[in-house]
Parts: C-alpha cells; structure tokens; sequence
C-alpha cells in the first residue's frame, strides 16, 4: 500500500463508471462507503484501487496492509466528487467484475430467480433479503438490472460480495436443473398451506408484469401471499422476503 | 365539472406543493399518476384541483361527473412540469390533508407503530403492506418521514388512502391502550416459535438505530426474524412485511 494523489484522469475514469457502458467497457464497477468497501476489501472480488480517507485509513490499517490494490488518499469532497453519495467519508473502492459463471444447485438448495426486475433499488434489496435468507444462488434473466449498478451495490449493503449470480436464460436452466419452480401470482395457492415443500427455484417478476408468460410455463407451483387487506399487489423485493421467508420456515421446521 | 386553463399562479402553488413548508401551511399535498388519482377520488379525501388529460377524462367520465373538485385539462408535458413524475399522461390531483385525529384500536386488531422511519419510499411501502395485511391503524412518532411527502404517496400506490394514521407520542398512546407491544429486534424471540400471539401494536423502528432506548421501554415482548445468511439486518420496511405476514398467519390459523 503506497498513498498517492488522485489524477485528473482518474477522477474522469471513476466518473465514467457511473453509465454502464464504461462499466461494461472496463470491466469495473465502484463500491463506496465504509462499510461495503470493507466488504468487498474481505470478499473474493479484486479491487484494482482503493481511495481513503486518513480516518478510512487509521481505522483499518490491518485491512490495508498487504493489500495489491493502488491506494490513493483522498478528502471526503473528493470522494463525494467522484462517487454517487451525497456524503462519504471513508472510502470508494474500484473492484473488477466477476466473469458471468453459471451455477449448478446443490440437493437442497434454495435458488433464487428473476425473470425481467428492472429497478435497481428493488434487485440491490433482493440480494440483501437473499443473504440474510442464506440464499447463495441467483439467477436473473438477461434483461434484469444490473448487479454493477452503484444502486444495486448500495442497496445490497454489502451482501453483493456473498452471492453467486449469473445473467442467462431462465428456461434454459430450468430444463437443465429438474427442480420444482415456485412462482409467486396473484392467483396460485396461498404460501400458508405450503407443507414441506420440496426446495427448488423461487421465480419472482418484473415490477409491473410479473412472471412472464412465456416463464410461466415453467411454473410447477403457483403460489401467493395471502392478502387481508385492499392494496392489489406488493412490492417485487417485498415479496421476495415474504416467499424467503416462508420457504425458510416451512424448510426447517 | 368545468374545464378550464391552467394558470401561472396555479402552476407556481402546484410547485410549492413538492416542500414540507408549503404543504403544511396550505394544508394541501398532490397526487400523481392514473391509479393514485382514481383512488383518491373514491376514498375520503377531499379533492380541489384535478389536472387531467383529455384521454384521462375520456377514460373516467363517471368519475368525473359531478366532482366538486375544480377541472383543468392538461397535456402530459403540463402534468409532469407540474409534478414530480418523469412521464404522467393521466392526472395530477390537489388534496385537502386530513386533521391529525388520533384513534383507539378495536378489539383483536392489529396496529402498526413507526419509531423514527425517516425514508418517505420505506414510508409509502410500509402503508401499501399495512393495507395489503388490513392492517387500517398506524400511529408514527413525531418525527417519523411526513405521510404527505410526494415519495410516500407515489410509494404507497394509492393504500395511503385506505389507512386511519396519526403522528403522536408513542410512549401517551401506549400507556392508554394497554395492549401487548412486539417490538422488533436483532435479538428476541424467533418469529416462528409465537403462538396464538395477542394481536396488540407491531412497533419498528428507525433505518438505522432501530427502536430508541426510550421506546424500548415499551415493549412488552422482543421478536426477532430467523436469519439463516450473513447479512447483518433488513431493510425497515422488509421487516415490517415479514412480521405483518408472521402476525396474521399466526392470528388467523
């Protein structure tokens, strides 16, 4: 770790991170605040450079020392110059993509999938609900949002660095798993009633469509949150903890 | 129902409407988009402006019949200067708030109590799931985000017109219902393990600290979501979801 000053250049390349064609352009993305870049820093992703604060710094000088990352010290403006958050003072980490790896489940394994949800805010919330449900496996159809959004980051606190995920074609791993596929409708069978249910995939939908009908297919169980009230649906990410949730219950009961 | 210009003036108050300061000295708050606005001219709230399009018009003609309310039509690119909409092409409704009344649960009903929840979306969210669990109470501590915020009417989908809510000290109303307090902790009770639990007040807690020392008082049993992962804890308004959906099953088996 050698502190250096942070170049015009290198403003203008952190900036550029902000669209997704210079993510997807570079193979980078950005992390910042302190919590996920300590996150990240302890994960399997490798950050190219890393800048901090003197207090970022004083507080974790183990989790700095050794490290291969370029370390540029920086003023909280500064952060706020190049990152998204309106205030951060500790750090922003530059941290190279993951190549898009499909996943094969374990016996009993609960997975994740997402067929077309577009709100980066909403996928950053699923990934923080999959982690807590110790969910390690998603999978989201290729017009998902992006997992390197700097929302999805954010919103994930941290558990981005604890899932494996891949962008693909749902069906197609549908065919090649054989596992019962749990969609969430409007009409299906009430989540309650649920016994032992065989773990499989839980399929959520787009914001505004749902499932779509050409994934409906692939629906061995319908199911749904039994509602008491008026509202006519929930949220995508609200009702991804709801089916978590139940599953888990139902599951280790 | 009479259609007539939008004016300077009208536009300019409109625009006022998006700062707390000016909400709470008119008195007045919008609403947005086709489904919120239809809701909230069938629900109690009392209108007296609609902004509409020709096409909105066209569509609810019997809505629109006899509306006290003064009509103005509009076109889209009016709607969303006026609003905080990036596209609307239906409706824009000026709104009389309500008094902040408080209320006294009934018999075996189920309350939801916010200590401190500062985000306008985790707001609006947390009413549509109250509305979608029939959830129709909620008393917010003073400085809980402001129910009228145009965040938490556009994050609530029109539930916020189906909810008896007040601002007040939690602590006063407490003391006068007399009824079980469930609070929400990192450490408590397992969810799953309540039994026939005594439907009372289900109280969360602020983004960040949680449920304030003070509060904590309060609370006659700590209950806890099961986590089976490695994220450190749920978004507020995920929380009150899962303890919503943990609370009416258990009720109502």
């Amino acid at each position: 770790m050698v502190g250096g000053m942070l170049s015009k250049n290198t403003v203008k390349f952190i900036k550029s991170l902000h669209q997704k064609k210079y993510r997807v352009e570079s193979g980078k993305f950005f992390v910042e605040g302190e919590k996920s870049v300590i996150e990240v820093l302890q994960s399997g992703f490798m950050v190219d450079l890393l800048l901090v604060t003197k207090e970022f710094a004083t507080k974790n000088t183990s989790l700095l020392t050794g490290i291969k990352a370029e370390v540029l010290f920086v003023t909280a403006s500064q952060l706020e110059q190049v990152g998204q958050y309106q205030s951060n003072d500790s750090a922003l980490a530059v941290v190279q993509m993951k190549p898009n790896e499909a996943f094969f489940p374990e016996e009993g394994e609960l997975i994740l999938a997402l067929d077309e949800v577009r709100d980066p805010g909403n996928l950053g919330t699923i990934i923080r609900i999959a982690d807590w449900y110790g969910i390690k496996k998603l999978i989201f159809s290729p017009h998902t949002a992006e997992f390197y959004n700097p929302k999805v980051i954010q919103s994930s606190m941290g558990s981005f660095t604890r899932v494996h995920f891949y962008y693909g074609e749902l069906a197609k791993a549908f065919q090649e798993w054989k596992l019962p596929v749990y969609g969430a409708f409007l009409e299906g069978v009430s989540i309650y009633k649920l016994t032992n249910p065989t773990p499989g995939v839980l399929l959520l939908g787009n914001e505004s469509q749902g499932i779509s009908k050409e994934m409906e297919k692939w629906v061995s169980s319908k199911v749904t949150i039994p509602s008491f009230g008026k509202a006519e649906s929930l949220n995508v990410a609200i009702a991804t903890a709801i089916f978590c949730d139940n599953f888990k219950r139902l599951v280790h009961q």
